[in-house]
């Protein structure tokens, strides 16, 4: 065994944080998704930058696969060991190393999960905006390029990330930018690491942008007669410039869905969950005129509320969205997937979509952030029925190549992976090629994460 | 001549749109900034992408260097053809391809001016937000990631392009995305071209994204007593959340000179230019609570106008600020440069920059964008007097050290070019090293722009 060695310099150096535990190796193996579990070879749990570059010298010079591990929460398959190697676990690099108010940035390790970061804000007038509804890390967040409710309003990691220090395949440590809010100095090196799935580096500190706290947050919710109703209407908001900084829409599915996990009534129609970011001054004209808009697309049902208690209550509503429709259909497993389209063109992907799950036989509600274009169906399967597990795949592809054909992509937030690397060639064509182009220049031998986001040989 | 076989069937393909012209060769080696010329051999106009995809693949064969050109406006010796070849002018590549005001995009040549497109704008409700002050293509602005005023609320290029076609150095044509909002299918090629200098690529198409125009626009000005008192007013407002749009300073030197050349008599004090983006509802209070947290800073002659004429004259009067700077020194030319501070050592950054320009013996007015850290010194040189030349360039060169020993980036804005290639080791480390391994993983035969942002033997 080519590892042996290296895996006794290793053992040394880590000690107890080096595991090959069975249990630990099958737990890095399985994620929340439904692929086949692949296990590591080893799990190690490095605490300092300089425990990462001493793994990556022996690993590099040995070969061995590198796979960075948040909690395991992505949905492409980004942390199977499809090549076996190593599972390099932040857990224990989880420090926010530095708050920096008056510059709106924290400095941190790829550890730290979203909620805590915005614990340790709490005193501070500011908030980290990203919130992709899994408490992830924000290593695995910026590893790809995770977005979620707040999109529409902050941005996503893309814009949220100001630096990073990695890691690279030779052992050099990099750091991307300054600290400085913006840089016209050379390649956007931290844009190419964010959303490169560990594929290019192992991302050791993260120095992310804060927002300040709006004076006001108003929450609240309407109901629509159709799809096309709500995408017009969210359309016409975002185009008068409204406060808005979330925008989800629910189909009718996740509505039953969210209605019985939660002992609620909405009534059985597409809703859209809205969120606005005004001061105490604009607040009322601002909800007025968001009612406004709604009522002359059909909108129903307005409620909207300012008290944090009542705002949480139906954001963490939204946020069990997926195990209210696991609950839905006991015994299922959920392939989850999502696309992202035109903002135009979302009425007709979603309709298309609903036609084409009601077709396959499956369940499968569909919410997303429609203020980005970007939408999820939760496809429930039984993973020993090789029909359901057929048909939602089928599901799952058609959805994607229909996004391609609507000018959109494969997948807004939750990135390649594994499960989507079949719908490069389509959408990218000859710019496939030209990221593994990159890959091979940054990590020639190929120890990076292998076989997620670039198909090398 | 190698290049005579492939300039003429250039010369052949390319028929009215090839020059050689001395005048014209001479024009296209020169820009706005103080370094000597370099004039290309050739001058080509393409118009479409096809031009430019034939164009590189002739010299590609031929190895001849590629110089992307706008309008001459960079100011770091991007242009100058310091390894002679042709220099490619997009000003005949110069459509709005499309305006697509529901997905709040548009796409463009890299020809078209951002003068041009928000005329182009004028019935659609949006704007196009980035403006460096010069009237520059939107190509060039890409290539060199501008920002300018706005970019506080809106951000860089880097936040503003959507998607790109490039034709790389193998002649092959690429876009990075797709028209979805967001995407995390692979990397980031967009933001990788964006800021690359013409190091990587051809930029033949843009799609950038736009903003709904906002309900009611406030611009004014306010006097502080000390640059930190301004400095101090920005970072409180910032954190307050104000919709602040833009936020520009002005120091003494400036005001004595933008004063001589409109005809004004603002106070010989350290000034802030500002703008906010409010609704007609919340525009009352965002003045009052900026106009408050001024006067808590020692703010005075509070001035402020939602009026368009009067709007536009306070921002004629920002944007010939570099005008009205050479008319202060008859004679003189500039060297402009730029570094960008995390917003805390902006007040530290300005002052010391000033006792060095002071202590140099050359003027030099300051002005720049407070908001984002990023500021500019005007030095005001005979360039044909070695030691004004050797004291701005050691004053640049001062600037350039102290922000990365502030923390911070040695442009902000205008680029690397020839004019910042010695600070990258400093504040980039291997960082450098692996910009250098894209470059060369792109573009193997350097034939695009050579010798900017990278160094290669």
């Amino acid at each position: 065994m080519k590892e042996k060695e290296p895996f006794e310099k290793l053992k040394k150096y880590f000690g107890e944080r080096w595991s090959v535990s069975p249990s630990d190796l099958e737990n890095h193996g399985r994620s929340e998704s439904y692929y086949p579990i692949h296990a590591p070879d080893a799990v190690v749990y490095p605490i300092t930058t300089e425990d990462v570059i001493f793994l990556v010298n022996v690993c590099q010079e040995a070969q061995i696969p590198l796979i960075g591990y948040g909690v395991g929460t992505s949905l492409e398959g980004h942390t199977s060991a499809i090549n076996g190697g190593i599972c390099v676990d932040f857990s224990k690099m989880c420090k926010v190393l530095d708050i920096d108010p008056y510059n709106m940035s924290a400095t941190l390790e790829p550890g730290v999960t979203r909620e805590q970061l915005n614990i340790e804000l709490r005193h501070s007038g500011l908030f980290f905006s990203v919130d992709p509804g899994a408490n992830a890390t924000l290593g695995g967040m910026t590893s790809t390029r995770a977005s979620g409710t707040t999109a529409v309003r902050y941005g996503t990691m893309r814009e949220n990330v100001l630096s990073l220090e990695i890691v690279l395949a030779n052992g050099e440590r990099v750091t991307t930018n300054t600290k400085a809010k913006k840089s016209a100095a050379g390649y956007d090196l931290t844009s190419l690491f964010i959303g490169s799935e560990g594929t290019l580096g192992l991302i050791t500190k993260i120095t992310v942008k804060l927002h300040p706290i709006p004076e006001l947050i108003t929450s609240g919710v309407v109901a629509f007669e159709t799809i096309d109703d709500a995408v017009e209407a969210v359309q016409e908001i975002i185009f008068t410039g409204a406060p808005v900084a979330r925008l989800e829409f629910l189909d009718e599915k996740s509505v039953e869905a969210f209605n019985a996990y939660s002992q609620l009534s909405f009534p059985l129609k597409p809703h859209l969950l809205f969120e606005l970011h005004s001061s105490e001054k604009s607040s009322p004209s601002d909800i007025e005129n968001f009612k406004s808009v709604c009522s002359d697309h059909g909108g129903m049902e307005f409620q909207w509320s300012n008290k944090e208690e009542e705002r949480k209550e139906l954001w963490a509503l939204r946020h069990k969205g997926y195990y209210a429709v696991l609950a839905s259909a006991p015994g299922k497993r959920a392939i989850v997937t999502d696309i992202c389209v035109p903002q135009t063109e979302l009425g007709k992907a979603v309709s298309e979509t609903q036609k084409d799950i009601s077709r396959s036989g499956i369940s499968g509600p569909i919410f997303g952030h429609v203020g980005d274009g970007n939408f999820h169906a939760i496809l429930l399967v039984d993973p020993e029925d090789p029909k359901e597990m057929t048909a939602a795949k089928s599901v799952a592809t058609n959805m994607a190549n229909l996004a391609i054909s609507l000018g959109g992509t494969c997948t807004g937030e939750h990135g390649i992976g594994i499960g989507k690397l079949d719908f490069m060639p389509a959408q990218l064509g000859h710019g496939w090629n030209v990221m593994g182009n990159i890959k091979e220049a940054l990590d020639p031998l190929n120890i990076m994460n292998p076989g997620k986001l670039i198909k090398r040989n």
